[in-house]
């Protein structure tokens, strides 16, 4: 039982280049200037304005009637599900989905629901999967309440939802009388990778969030949006399970500098994934997952070496990187730059070489 | 949202067969009179001599330390999951589980617990589909804390789980720390049917239980076995969920009565079971899973006539029977007699010669 | 721990007065017959014709909608809270009811309900009390979403809430958006002390349910009765919680004779507890409370002697008797006669004069 | 139902003094330069430097194995009781304790406990009241895991648990197998008032927690300490609840900050506080409880003005302060400054003069 804080290992080099996830940005000086100068107040009482503000734009961006600042992406989801579902409910959501993978069972510890897990490809499961699990509605079976969709889909391969079956999957929702939420931890990675708005790919979804301490690089936060009520209710959630702080500000400033500053750069990060993807893919004996966003999805295939021993070897070089189901998981992001990726295409393929 | 009993049309004609389950059951003449004549206490204190008879005799069959009474199986695997497991644990069970399918998400609603469905093919899963689910105890996913199996299967044919498989599933989870949970609803059909004693049969598994009021012909009841010390904690949810009952005597005896005469008959209900395949499967247009017990599922195929209508055109003739996912299900029991099975093979014959 | 079921003293000398509780009486010899001539089918699919008519004559008796059949009254407690109350709501209810009191925190650990207990004489709150306790909604505190009222009050001295009081709640409640529960365990002491129907003992209260297996009788069972509505969400709670049964009507039938047979004879055992009541307070050194339904309150007032003690003597003696709270109850019922009255007494008076 | 953030009315008069709540306190210009230099890391991983350092600072501060840092006061007090206890456990504190009065119910909402609110003066229970609540292990009755204690008392008016009866109420609890906890939200309150150091006045308490929100000034978070494995366990619903967070030593150096720089200077608001109430009684019509620290609780006795309508004419004299179960709370904190003090009583006096 290893729950304690993996803190990295001293004797390991240093990282040079960080490939672990978007989750790891630094803040920038520029991020932290606007932090430092943030006006604050006391959010719990509605009353920080730098919060407030970064509020009103996120809800705005979504075309939502309002939204919430909260600590994490884990809470948007939790407080979620906790105001649509009662104990007993279900939830339908893809088997990879991070509320099912990696919230530690928190929806069945903290409000009681069962997830039923879809199958499909890439992250993402289908309407007919989605039609497929649906009831009648008896005692014997929980009412089927909430649809969860992730955009993009993280351990799918950062893969991109489209519009066309986002509607359709809202529709079926509907027709049947569930809410359905986005978790959009990297929904601006899709906003920005299709010129789809926010405002259009979660139009119809009862709620949705966006992850600030991801690509955008802010170092805490999430922000949640949906109806007046919606969010009323969250409140309620937020404040019961701890997430309510005080001079919030100081974080929300970071988040509002980084919708002026962060978004329309994550084109970088997906032009240095879709450059890391041909760089690996030129290698015999590594196979590649053709990347949509900032996630490159790659690992070696007859090339005499395991998964695990070439992140090792990539650890020894300086390039730290994640080991997922058995696939090696680059992410780029606001700290890892072109030169970087053509660094590690080099020791990668010397790695082999050298298998 | 049709939760209402559904009492059945008054308009439809009488129904001569009832094949729908043996939970319909009637306890016989002999089975009433050993009620009335039961000798009664209050259970809740322990002072109810029948039930306590019960109990011990249970526990004896099943070779285990205690046993508790209960109003019903679902009781049964709930106070055992609540026992086994704390909010946010997880649990591992085939995706027909009687505790998936068909208890309304009760144990994520009173416990808060995850349960991962597995895939497998009868009911039942492999030793490496259950290998496969294991993870790493990390703080993103739940602790893995129990496995359950159903014996025998109900929604996968009344299928019997072989005794080394079961070996092998229990081997797997105590190399992992997890407690071991059977099902056994209908553990008596799998020990009749194979000859393996019930003592054998839940061998290495914590806990067990058995459901009276299915083929054992009983009206109320079923009885969960384990380690003394769990079956202390059942009780405390037992009396949490209102499961503590006063003279409960009066439905123990007819149990008890169930285990003297009404085992070892159920070979007849699989004798009935495997002659109904037998005569189906001679029908052109019908096509019949091999029962291993007394369940027997079966489908229209090429007969121009749906699963649907065949049932209804069953019921318009007298005979009760099941629908299951696209699949109709007879179930053979006590008040099944052999002519009852000719007679249900001939309409079954004659419905499909009309179709 | 001893959570075993504590199976009396092999060595005590026999019970011949058991004043213990009204939940140890047996079912007569009529009412087993009734039993065992019980119409039965499957309650849970709603075919069983003695469960179906047993609530038909409790929701008419109570002048509810509809009501549901459970194996204990715990349950009737549990499922109703489970229907009202989503997790962080806020019950309100006297210290000494029976579902803060007795039953091993199930609102908190199945619901997730907070309960404020209320102060108050005899196991009832005044108007006012429930007034104060009433807060504004706000994020801190969680929502006052229901209030239940025990009649009669057991702890309390099975008192009767006078019906101006229950109706001043009702109105205190309705006026604030709160649910009305009562837990009717002995309701119908209630009604046949004071002569008001259970109808208008209940007018007004959203839940009420009775408990067949204390002065009434039987061995098992209580009905619940509400809204269609509300009677539709317990069952669902009722699969959930293990209590759908079988061919329950076995023990409806006992209830339904109950009905018939037991319910204007309390009047007895409340003479008879009127009668204990007066002869213990001759007694010089016994404290006694005016028992106003079936239920005597009394302890040893500078006789030298403890309570416990005193208990331990009327065992020795062949009189069974609670403890609860230091004090000593004696519970009077079907099993109890007038000539086992003068007998305790007379046991009393003598433990004290050699004391 | 209004959960909608309160946000201030824009038309009321700035305000000039807060005495409404040491939440309110803004982080100076030097505690804003410190974290806009903190050296950050992933701290879900383990790799935030700065959040590291804290807890290891708290944790010597209380003489604790380990500690963790959480973005509220309340996540410490909900991850602590998910740790302790399991669903249908009891947990023991002052009916005015922050867990039951101002946390929506969180504890029975996310883990399934029943808290037994405790009665006495001053925010305190006795040891005498502690022990009267307990009850024997029963079926009936919930498990009693925890006692939690708040020092200060908010609610009991910023008042000081004695050393002694701390230790009184920690001897109790490990006699009867308990776990303690402490809400030590303003802990550093009381040891500055005292002269007893953390690590003492937590001594014997399994965890305890200070918050660095409130007079300590700084914008968000608390700390948590206690054993390894605690806090290993508390890390993993840190997880599910949303608590985890990135580069969180942004604001863990504003708490290092403040564990430098603004734990002396409590002593200030301790003397402003005095200086209140000094200045406060001596008004005819004014009834003040003597603080101990920086909580000032009054109201107006015989002065013809109630409790709202003083604080409506001390808001329009730009005072903003706190109405509590009917008497008015000042705060004193980094904020308020003797002059602001002296201006507060002059406007009471004023305000009791024209009433």
């Amino acid at each position: 039982m290893a729950y304690t804080p993996v803190r990295r290992d001293r004797k390991a080099p240093p990282v040079r280049i960080n490939l672990l996830s978007d989750t790891q940005t630094r803040p920038t000086p520029a991020m932290r200037e606007a932090m430092a100068r943030a006006e604050v107040g006391d959010e719990q009482v509605g009353d920080d304005p730098s919060t407030n503000l970064l509020c009103d734009r996120v809800a705005e961006l979504m075309g939502k009637e309002a939204a919430v600042f909260l600590p994490s992406g884990t809470m948007c989801n939790v407080t979620a599900t906790l105001v649509y579902c009662r104990p007993g409910d279900e939830i339908l959501a893809h088997v990879s989905a991070h509320l099912i993978a990696r919230e530690g069972g928190a929806h069945a510890a903290l409000g009681g629901f069962q997830i039923t897990p879809l199958q499909g490809a890439d992250g993402k499961f289908t309407a007919e999967t989605f039609r497929a699990a649906l009831h009648p509605r008896t005692r014997y079976q929980p009412p089927q309440t909430l649809v969860s969709a992730e955009q993009t889909a993280n351990i799918g391969g950062g893969t991109i939802w489209k519009k066309a079956d986002l509607d359709e999957v809202v529709k079926i929702a509907k027709a049947n009388g569930m809410a359905t939420h986005m978790d959009g931890a990297r929904l601006l990675n899709a906003t920005v990778a299709t010129g789809i708005s926010a405002r259009d790919m979660t139009a119809g979804w009862d709620s949705a969030w966006i992850d600030f301490s991801k690509g955008l690089g802010a170092p805490i936060g999430a922000v949640l949006a949906g109806t007046r009520d919606f969010i009323d209710q969250v409140w309620r959630w937020k404040q019961r399970l701890g997430g309510s702080m005080r001079q919030s500000g100081m974080c929300a400033a970071a988040c509002t500098y980084a919708l002026d500053h962060h978004v329309d750069r994550l084109a970088e990060d997906h032009a240095n994934a879709r450059a890391l993807a041909r760089g690996l893919a030129q290698i015999q004996g590594v196979e590649v997952q053709e990347p949509e966003t900032n996630l490159v999805f790659f690992k070696p295939d007859g090339a005499g070496i395991s998964a695990n021993d070439m992140i090792a070897a990539l650890n020894k070089r300086g390039v730290q990187i994640a080991v997922m189901d058995g696939r090696i998981r680059a992410c780029t992001h606001l700290d890892v730059t072109s030169a970087m990726i053509e660094e590690t295409i080099a020791h990668v393929r010397e790695i082999v070489r050298k298998a």
